[in-house]
């Protein structure tokens, strides 16, 4: 079996923890594992690791990729080179099995940043997904609703099939009412956004319904190379799965998903899946209450005390800090949409910025300078680069550097110190089996990330 | 005339802003005079700069003094050796003016954290205050109560004097029912804790009520130093003003305080006094809202985002965030006990701390070692050191150091950087017309402030 994985996202509905360049999926919600982590995992029961994709889009190919590689080696990453919603993203991945492999294999795609615990129930639906996809059906997972919610598309069903049922519609997000009588009714379903099917058939639908997509995907040439061109890329329409194909075939089922199943869209869905205590309370990182209830109290770095305040979300991050009510937490949208208005930096990235090599924190920036802690981890490196608008000064706080400068190499122990000047060729080594950790001050009269010119680059950036 | 402002403070109320080592009077709420300064101006309408004089616990005396500097040179400061409660600092002080001065004058005192923006109104009363005084009455400053407020002590007036009234008794603070019945009455005033009287009236009625606080004061010597030795001061009951004596003299007098008058015991009187938008918010720093009402919400240094909240006070610091319930704001108290508890460092120290040469910031801290930024002001100095337990990296960013070292001089540039090695004898300094920032990076098996020897300090420390 093959299997996709969507891996893009906008990181709105949980600002501040998620952000435009660090979304959902990338967060580590549960424990050590992240959402695409748990996900790739997931799919390892039944496809085996070069027979599933993860596609998502160029900002965070290199992100999704680190991860992906810490679970198993030589994963296949597709960046989509611009941001034209699900459908392209799916096709283009689909062709790049039907290139690829001899077989008319089943498909699955999955979004990466759903939460699922029970893995054996899933499989099993999987299973049942399989019989219906190898009699030429497109199979959609439906969750039962257990309430009228109003944030999700629905789909409904008709005659029943051996192993689920036939589709009669898909039908979008309801109005109270309506999502009230689609429970009742019981032939409703939320519409999962995971989805299967033969190869063939999926292509055959694109054809018959989509040409514009076929015919460009007809044209990527993945048999010397992974990359999605852009020129190709650029001529796609941008819609949904949804739209360009399940709303319009004739060949959709639905198997109604066995597992647990949670999208973690809002805040308020994520406290829903996490342990309470006595009081209702989810209390995580260093957080201290008196007399709240039924409140989500979040820190990840610095004291959160709350008083009095019953039924709200309250998220600390190292760079902003956001407070809803608990009820209307699918409104962080709005304070994103203002911020991104303002064009503020903390709408797409975090404060810690993560890289293949490590991650790196601003301390505090002021006129002409920068200052940073860079944590290179062990047997990592940074490309060999220069600036042409800033000299550096590293000291070293814990573990050991092996920097390179103008080709020589220093190797300097917790307490030393190095300057890089202006355009002389550098880099932060980590040879050793401990962590490295520096302050970095940067001084210049242009300081930023693009001020970089890559000579070597270990991790393909150059 | 003679003035005594008490300048000690617990700094739990407006937690986090104030803290233990920075209370609330030193706190600039409104623009750009800390609630202190403003203190000290309105007293210089009837008082001059030699006749004033602020009495502070000794953890506070720096921040007192320096603050008071920046009004007026050579004001007169004196440090409580031990934290006793108001009585034995206002004998204290009462006896530096009895020492020191030839004449019986009169004397106010004063809390150094109230708002009073009305100066005229209070100078008024002030006046008034005076005739009666000057007839042998120790008067208290009364406050009309506007609405039944459960958090002050009461005064009750019954014969009415020239300027004033005769006070019949103090009356604790009363339970709701009972402050309802004060409101109504008419006879009763809130205890603004601003009281005046004769020096020689004062001191007699410490002689007749606390002979132990009177024989203390008396072993105190003003002619040479005006250091409180705290082999007398310890031995001082711990006791406020109010019990040692108004409650109990037959001398009281009240007059009606004219101006406006808040003394900032809660987050809520804060927002009390603050100018509000169209939703009733006072928003304050790097704020973002929807959907918020009534509400206080205030960023110190990051973006603070709220969404859909009602009558909440949300407070960001550099290192601890506060929620609570508008309605209910004095429960801060209640966090601040229970961190207490837990020893947190946030209950008593803001991470930036203010010094007579300047501030510094922790910006990290690690196993062996820790970073702060450092900003010395023009034509300061710190003091020449040396540390047992640590070696010192300092990089600078802004401005130009001077820096002693072995009895070297050196000048350092922005983006210089130097060495300071264990047990070094070093200064940083700053002679120059623009502010000095620098990154220190700390390494050394134990670190804390305590490790310093000081040579020698321009403030007096060593």
């Amino acid at each position: 079996m093959k299997a996709i994985i969507l891996a893009g996202g906008s990181g709105s509905r949980l600002w501040p923890l998620s952000r435009e360049l660090y979304p959902k999926q990338l967060l580590k919600i549960e424990e050590d594992e992240s959402l695409l982590q748990s996900t790739y995992e997931r799919l390892l029961n039944f496809a085996n690791p070069q027979d599933i994709i993860a596609i998502t889009n160029i900002k965070h190919h290199s992100d999704v990729k680190t991860q992906l590689q810490k679970i198993c080696a030589g994963n296949i990453n597709l960046a989509e080179p611009a941001a034209k919603n699900t459908a392209p993203a799916i096709a283009s991945a689909i062709e790049y099995f039907k290139q690829t492999s001899e077989t008319d294999d089943i498909v699955i795609i999955v979004p990466s940043d759903h939460l699922i615990k029970n893995t054996k129930l899933f499989t099993d639906t999987v299973k049942e997904g399989k019989e219906l996809a190898e009699k030429g059906y497109l199979v959609t997972f439906g969750i039962k609703p257990t309430y009228p919610e109003t944030g999700y598309g629905y789909v409904k069903t008709n005659e029943t099939l051996c192993k689920g049922y036939k589709v009669e519609k898909f039908v979008e997000k309801p109005d109270k009412e309506t999502a009230e009588k689609y429970l009742k009714d019981g032939n409703y379903y939320w519409n999962s956004g995971i989805f299967m099917g033969k190869i063939s058939v999926f292509l055959e639908e694109f054809e018959k319904y989509e040409p514009v997509i076929f015919n460009n995907i007809k044209q990527l040439n993945y048999k010397t190379s992974t990359n999605i061109d852009f020129s190709i890329y650029k001529n796609m329409p941008s819609i949904s799965i949804d739209y360009a194909i399940m709303e319009k075939s004739s060949k959709i089922a639905l198997v109604s998903l066995k597992s647990d199943w949670n999208d973690l869209g809002s805040w308020q869905s994520l406290y829903d899946v996490k342990p309470k205590d006595e009081n209702g309370n989810v209390l995580q990182g260093n957080v201290i209450t008196d007399n709240v209830k039924n409140s989500f109290i979040y820190s990840q770095k610095e004291l959160v005390a709350v008083s009095g305040l019953e039924d709200i979300i309250l998220v600390e991050t190292e760079d902003a800090i956001m407070a809803c009510n608990r009820h209307n937490s699918q409104d962080v949208k709005i304070l994103v949409e203002k911020l991104k208005a303002k064009s503020s930096e903390t709408v797409q990235l975090h404060k810690t910025v993560f890289r293949p090599w490590g991650y790196y924190t601003c301390l505090n920036r002021g006129e002409g300078y920068l200052t940073k802690t860079i944590c290179v981890m062990p047997k990592q490196k940074l490309s060999i680069q220069s600036h042409n608008h800033r000299s550096e000064h590293w000291v070293v706080l814990e573990g050991k550097a092996l920097v390179v400068l103008n080709d020589k190499e220093y190797i300097i122990e917790a307490g030393g110190s190095i300057d890089i000047p202006l355009k002389a060729k550098h880099s932060l080594q980590n040879p050793y089996n401990d962590e490295l950790k520096i302050v970095e001050v940067q001084k210049g009269d242009y300081i930023s990330e693009d001020d970089i010119i890559r000579y070597n680059d270990i991790y393909g950036r150059v």
